[in-house]
C-alpha cells in the first residue's frame, strides 16, 4: 500500500535516490499493466458488435500471449473463448481487466475484482465527472475509495487504457489492424482520440512505441504515475505526452522534473484556450489552468513543450532517430527539387528563423564544389543548389554531397526532395538511387541526414521513398519549418543536459 | 512608349482614375504576353534533350494554339516543326520569344529581335547579376538599354517566364504533363523553383491559375508590372506571390497599396533571414531588406503577409473557394475521428489561438443535440463531438450537422476528418456517404464547409475524399492549425474592405 499512498498524497519528491528508488518500484509496480500474464475482459457477449467483444476480438487478432477472460452475464462463446458469467468464476489470477459496462454497475464489479485479488482496472466505461452532473462525479469518489480500500488501481474511466507493442496488447477495441512494432518511444494521452492518432502516425513514420497510455479522467492513475514509471523503463529513451488538465499540479510539475533528468519529455497540453478548456472539462473532467501557467510549469520542469499533433510525433521522431545529438549547424540542399533557388532561399529562412545556423563551407568545400557544379544557375555556398543537369548527371551530385557532409562546419544535413518535380525531369530509378546514396551515405558516417518530402503531385513515390528513408534511420517531415523546429528541438534539450552535469539522473 | 517610361522610373500613382487608367493600360499592354498569337523559341536543335528543344515540345504537348516558331542556327525539324536557322528569317509576326541560349548571344539576339519587332523577349538564359560578377551586371544593363531603344520588354533574365492555362503555355520547358485548368488565381514568382511547385500543388488542390509568371532577375518587367496587369485582369479574383526582393521598392509599395484595393493580395517574402537574403542575392540578384522593413511594407499596403509556400496555397484556396465570404464564429466538428474528444479540446484551441469565434450555440439547437446525440461521452456544445456508434448509425450524424450549420450564431462549419481511424471502425461505403452528405450540404445552404484532412494510414482513400471533396468547392486542409489560418486571413481581408468603403477600387 506504501506505494500507493504515495502516489495519491502530494508528498514532494525528496533527494536523488528517493526518486530513483520511487521510480524503480513503479516500474515493477507497472509491471502486470503493461506486460500482463492475463486479461479479463468485462462487458462481452456472443453478440460480436458489442465494445467488450470487440475488444476481446482485438486482444487477439493483435496476437496477445497471454490468457484472455470473456466476461459476460449471457455466458456463451466468442472466437472460440468460453464467456464466464461472472468475475469470480474465472479458474486462473487475473493481471488486467478492461471493462465495458454501464456506469451503474462499477461498484458492484469492484467487489468482484477485490475477490479476485486483481491488481488493476481499465474502465472504458464513460459517463462521469465528464458530465459535470453531481451524482456521476460522487460515483467516482466511489470508486476510487472502494479501489483504494482493496488495494486495485483504476486507469479512466472513460478511456482506451494501454498499448504494449511488444506484450501485443493493442490500442483500444478497433484497432487499426497494426500496433506497430516495440521501441523507445513512451506515451501518454489524455484523449483516447489523440492516442489512436499518435499510433496510427507511429506505424506510418516509423515511431515505435514501447509503452503507452490513455487515462482519461484519470480519477486514480494519472500522469505523474505513468511519467514514473516510463522515465525508469529501460527501453524507453523519449516520452511524448497529450494532457488536458490535472487534478494534483504540484505532483506532476515534481514528478516532470524529474523525468527531464532522465529522458526527454515532450508535453502537447490541450484546452489552452477557453473554448478548449470548456471541451477539455466536458471531455475527461479535467481542471484545467491557463496557458501561461502551463506554459511556465513546462519550462520550469525542463519539459519540451508543442502545440499539435504534428509537432509532438515531429519532435518524437527525431528524439527516436538521432539518439544524443545535439548541434545547430546545418547545410541545406534546398533545391534537390531542381534548380529551385527559390526552395534554398525559403529553407534558409525557415532554418534561421526556427534558430539554427547555416555556417559558411571551408574555403575547400567551396572550390571543390565550383570545380564540380560549375557557377552559373547555382549556389555555391551552403544553402547548396543543385541544378536538374547536376541531377541528371552521374555520380557529381554524390560527389558534392560528400563534400557537404565532410566539411568540418556542418553537423547535419537537410535536404529537401520535391517528388513530383523531380520526376518530371528524372526516371524513377534515378530517384531511387539518389536515395540509396542518402541511405549509404547515412549508413558510413555519423553526421545525421534528415529529409523533407513536401506532398505533391507524386505521392504513391513519395510515400514509398519515405517508407524507405524511414527504415534506414533517416527522419522525414513534410517540411522544411516542421523539420527545423524538430532538429532546435533536441539540440536545446542535449545542449542544456550537457551544460547542467547535476541534473542526470541515471536510471535504470 | 508612354506605359514603358512610367514603369520604369518611379512616378508615384495619383488619383483613383489615374490607377485605373494606369492598370487598364496594363491590361492591354500584355495581353500577347500571356495571350501570344505566336511564340519563337531561340535555342533549339534537332537535339532534343536541349532545353530549348524541350520547350517547343512542351508547348505542343500542352496544346498552345498559336504559331510555334523554333529557332536554331543548326536549323533541321523538330517535333514536326521547321527549325529557322535565325528569328529574322521568321515569316509571320512573333508576339513572344523565349531565350535559352548562352548570355554571351543575348545582344545580337536583342538585334533580331527589334528588326522582328518584337514586343516581349523572356530569358531561360541565366548567369547575369545573380552571379555578382560586374561584367554579367553590365550587360543586363546593356540589354535594358538595348530593350528600351526597341520597344522592347524583359522578362528575366534568369527565370522560367509565363504559365496561362487557358491559353495554353505550360509553366517551363518540363511541364508535369499537366498545367491545371483556367480559373481566378493570378501568381507571381521570383522563383521558377516555388513557380514550379505553386502550378504542381494548384492542380492537386484545385486551385486554378488566371495566369502566372516567375520573372526571376527582373531587370525590367517586375513584380509591380505584373501586380497592375493581374489587378486589371477581370478573370483573377485573388493574387498571390513569391518576392526575394525588389530594385524599386517604393513603386511597388505604391502598386500593391492600389492593387489591395481591387483584390486581395498574398505575399510570402522569401529571403527573411541573412542567410535566406544571401541565398537570394545568388539567386536572382535582388536586393533584399530587412524583415521587419518588408513586413512593415506589406502590412501599410495592406497585403496579407504568409511565411511559406502551405500558407501561400492555403490562403489562395480559401479565397478562391469562398468568393467574398467574411465571418469570424466557427462550429467545429472535431470528433469526426470517432469519439476524439481530444481532437475536438485540440481543434479549438487552433481556432481560439488564431483569432476565431467558437459560439455556443442556442439553446433550441442545443435542446435537439441532446435529443439526437444523447449525452454520455458526447460533447454537447461548439466544438461538437460525435460519437463513433453515432457515426455508424443512419441519418442522426447528418441530422446533427444539419442543426448545427442552421444555427444562427454559426458563419462556418469546419469538420475534421481522420480517415484512417475512420476506416477502422467504418465501411468505405459509410465514409462515402458521410462525405455525400457534406458536399450536398454544401450545395443546398449558402454557409461554407471547410474540412481537415489530415494525413494517416489510409492515403488512397483520404486523397480520393480530398478530391471529391474540393471538386464540390469544399476547401480542404491538412490540419486544424492551417485551416484556420487562412480563415482569418479571408475575414480579416474582407472585414477591413467594408469597413473602409472607400478604399474600393473597382476594375475591369
Amino acid at each position: 500500500m506504501k506505494l500507493n499512498q504515495c502516489s495519491l498524497e502530494q508528498i514532494p519528491l525528496r533527494g536523488a535516490k528517493g526518486v530513483k528508488r520511487l521510480f524503480e518500484e513503479r516500474l515493477k509496480e507497472f509491471e502486470p499493466i503493461f506486460y500482463p500474464k492475463s486479461i479479463a475482459v468485462v462487458g462481452v457477449s456472443a453478440n460480436e458488435a458489442k465494445p467488450g467483444s470487440q475488444w476481446v476480438k482485438a486482444l487477439i487478432s493483435a496476437g496477445f500471449a497471454g490468457h484472455i477472460y470473456p466476461i459476460g452475464s449471457g455466458g456463451g462463446i466468442i472466437s472460440g473463448l468460453k464467456i464466464f458469467p461472472n468475475l469470480r468464476l474465472v479458474p486462473g489470477e487475473v493481471d488486467y481487466v478492461i471493462v465495458s459496462i454501464p456506469r451503474q454497475s462499477v461498484l458492484k464489479l469492484l467487489d468482484d475484482c477485490a475477490a479476485k485479488k486483481v491488481k488493476t482496472i481499465h474502465f472504458f466505461t464513460a459517463g462521469f465527472s465528464e458530465t459535470g452532473k453531481p451524482e456521476w462525479c460522487g460515483l467516482e469518489d466511489q470508486m476510487v475509495r472502494k479501489a483504494r480500500q482493496n488495494g486495485i488501481r483504476i486507469i479512466g474511466p472513460n478511456c482506451l487504457g494501454v498499448c504494449c507493442p511488444e506484450s501485443r496488447i493493442p490500442f483500444g477495441m478497433t484497432p487499426l489492424g497494426k500496433i506497430g512494432i516495440g521501441g523507445s518511444v513512451g506515451f501518454i494521452s489524455q484523449s483516447g482520440g489523440i492516442a489512436d492518432r499518435l499510433i496510427e502516425i507511429g506505424v506510418i513514420r516509423h515511431i515505435n512505441y514501447s509503452e503507452g497510455v490513455s487515462f482519461g479522467n484519470g480519477i486514480d492513475l494519472d500522469a505523474s504515475d505513468f511519467f514514473q514509471y516510463l522515465a525508469a523503463d529501460p527501453k524507453t529513451t523519449v516520452i511524448g505526452a497529450y494532457l488536458e488538465g490535472t487534478r494534483r499540479g504540484h505532483r506532476l510539475f515534481d514528478t516532470m522534473k524529474e523525468v527531464v533528468k532522465a529522458k526527454p519529455l515532450v508535453v502537447w497540453k490541450g484546452g489552452r484556450t477557453e473554448a478548449g478548456a470548456q471541451a477539455a472539462i466536458s471531455h475527461t473532467g479535467s481542471l484545467t489552468s491557463s496557458t501561461a501557467v502551463w506554459s511556465a510549469m513546462l519550462k520550469q520542469a525542463g519539459a519540451i513543450e508543442v502545440h499539435s499533433l504534428e509537432e509532438l510525433t515531429d519532435t518524437l521522431l527525431i528524439f527516436q532517430q538521432l539518439g544524443h545529438w545535439k548541434g545547430n549547424n546545418i547545410a541545406v540542399i534546398g533545391g534537390l527539387g531542381g534548380g529551385g533557388g527559390g526552395i534554398s532561399v525559403s529553407a534558409s529562412d525557415a532554418c534561421i528563423e526556427s534558430g539554427l545556423e547555416l555556417p559558411s563551407l571551408s574555403s575547400k568545400t567551396k572550390e571543390e564544389l565550383v570545380s564540380l557544379l560549375g557557377e552559373v544557375g547555382s549556389i555555391l555556398h551552403n544553402p547548396i543548389d543543385v541544378s536538374q543537369a547536376q541531377l541528371r548527371g552521374g555520380s557529381t551530385l554524390f560527389q558534392a554531397i560528400k563534400l557537404v557532409v565532410n566539411d568540418p562546419a556542418v553537423e547535419l544535413l537537410l535536404i529537401q526532395e520535391d517528388m513530383g518535380i523531380l520526376l518530371s525531369f528524372l526516371s524513377w530509378g534515378r530517384v531511387e538511387r539518389i536515395n540509396d546514396f542518402f541511405i549509404d551515405l547515412r549508413r558510413r558516417q555519423n553526421k545525421p541526414l534528415i529529409v523533407v518530402l513536401p506532398s505533391g503531385s507524386a505521392e504513391p513515390e513519395r510515400l514509398d521513398i519515405e517508407q524507405r528513408l524511414l527504415r534506414a534511420s533517416i527522419p522525414v517531415f513534410p517540411t522544411m519549418e516542421r523539420a527545423a523546429n524538430a532538429i532546435v528541438a533536441i539540440n536545446k534539450y542535449f545542449s542544456s543536459r550537457l551544460t547542467s552535469p547535476n541534473n542526470n539522473l541515471s536510471l535504470g
